[in-house]
C-alpha cells in the first residue's frame, strides 16, 4: 500500500514532519520520497506544482487522492487504515475532545510563532516596524503560557496518558520552538513534553537531518 | 443530550456559524445558548472566559468537554453522533480525501480573507502600508482564483454530490466574502457554491441574525 504513496518534502518543515510521523505510526514504510532544498526553492519545481498548486512542501500523494495539507493527510490515513499500526484517536470522548481541541487551537500557536520566526522573511524591509516585532513576541509568550498550562495538567501526552493524533501534529511545532532557542527553563512543561517524545520510533526516524547537520538557532531566546 | 450542551456567540463569527450549522444538521436543537456582542467586547466578559481562556467566541460546551475551537467541536460531534441526523463523512475514499483537502485548505482562504478584511483593526495607524494592504489584496485574489478552479470541478459541494464537514466548516468563510462584497460575476463558482447551498434548512435556520438587519459592507468590492 505504501508503495503507492509519494512524499515529497523538506527538512525540519513541520506540516511535512507530520506526515513523515503519521505513515511510521501506521507501519506506512516503504512510501516514495525525495527531500527537496527550500534553500534552492525547490518547492516551486514543476515536479511539486504537479501534485501541490501552491508550490509548497509537502506535496503527497496517496494512490490518486492529493493530500498537500498535512492535517488533511493525517486524517485521512487514520480512518483509512485504522486498524494497522497505532490507533490515534482514543474512545474515550474526555480524551477524543481534548485531543480535537487541542490539535486545533496549535492552528494559533503555529501562526503566532510563524509572526515571530519569519517576521523578516514575510515583511519587506521598509515595511518592519519595531513595534510589530514587539506585540509578536508578546503575543507568542502569552499563548506559550497557554501550552505550558494545558501542559502542566496532562500525563505525558497533549489528550492525557496515550499518544494521539494531537501528538503526531503538534510535536514538530514543539520540537521547532526548541530548534529555534526557546529557553527550557522559562517552559518547563513544553520542554518535559519535547523531551519525553522526542525518542519515539516514530519521531527518532523521522528527525529532521538538517538539524542534525547544523547547530540551532537562537531566534527564540528572549521569549 | 443537547440540553447538555452552552453556545456562547457572536453574529456573523464563521467559527460560531459552523457549529450552529453543525448541530441542526445533527439533530441537536434545544441546547443553551446566547447570542454576544462584539461591539460590546462581551467576548471578554466572564462569562465567555470560563469557558474560553482566549476571551473569543464561540465558547462552545459539550457535557463537561470544552471545544471553543470551531473545527474540533464539529468533529466532536460527528464522531459522538455518528449516526444521528446526517452523515457529514462520506465512507468514499475518494470523497473522504478531497473533503479533508479542501477543509483545511480553508485555513488559508479564512487568513487571506482576514489579512484584508482586518487590516485597519490588526494594524495599528502608524504601522500602515498601502504596499502590504496591496500585496494582502494581490494574494486573496490568488487564493480565490484556487476555489474558483475547485468548484468549478465539483457538483454541488466541495467534496462533490454530497454535503459534507467541509461544506459545515468552509460555507460560513463564503458567504462572509459575499457579506463583505465579494463580486459575484467575478466569481461565479463561488457564488453558485454560495446561492446552492444558502437555503440549506440547517444553515438558513442559522443564519447570521445582524445580517438580516444591517447593509452588506463593500470591503472586497475590488477583489
Amino acid at each position: 500500500m505504501a508503495k503507492d504513496m509519494t512524499l515529497l518534502w523538506g527538512s525540519g518543515s513541520p506540516p511535512c514532519w507530520r506526515i513523515q510521523i503519521m505513515l511510521e505510526e501506521k507501519q506506512l514504510q516503504g512510501y516514495n520520497q525525495k527531500l527537496l532544498a527550500f534553500e534552492k526553492m525547490e518547492h516551486k519545481s514543476q515536479e511539486v506544482l504537479d501534485i501541490n498548486p501552491r508550490g509548497q512542501l509537502p506535496a503527497f500523494k496517496c494512490g490518486n487522492h492529493i493530500l498537500n495539507e498535512s492535517y488533511a493527510a493525517c486524517f485521512f490515513l487514520e480512518n483509512q487504515y485504522k486498524s494497522q499500526g497505532n490507533k490515534l484517536i482514543p474512545d474515550s470522548p474526555d480524551a477524543q475532545a481534548l485531543m480535537y481541541q487541542r490539535m486545533f487551537e496549535a492552528f494559533t500557536l503555529g501562526q503566532k510563532m510563524a509572526d515571530v520566526i519569519y517576521y523578516n522573511y514575510k515583511v519587506p524591509e521598509e515595511e518592519r516596524h519595531d513595534s510589530a516585532v514587539q506585540r509578536n513576541k508578546e503575543a507568542l509568550t502569552a499563548e506559550l503560557k497557554l501550552w505550558e498550562g494545558y501542559l502542566n495538567k496532562t500525563d505525558c501526552c497533549l489528550a492525557g496518558k496515550e499518544f494521539t493524533l494531537a501528538d503526531v501534529l503538534v510535536f514538530p511545532g514543539v520540537a521547532y520552538l526548541f530548534r529555534f532557542g526557546l529557553c527550557s527553563e522559562r517552559y518547563p512543561a513544553l520542554a518535559k513534553y519535547y523531551t519525553s517524545l522526542k525518542d519515539r520510533p516514530s519521531i527518532k526516524a523521522t528527525w529532521p537531518p538538517t538539524w542534525q547537520s547544523t547547530p540551532a538557532q537562537d531566534t527564540l531566546k528572549t521569549i
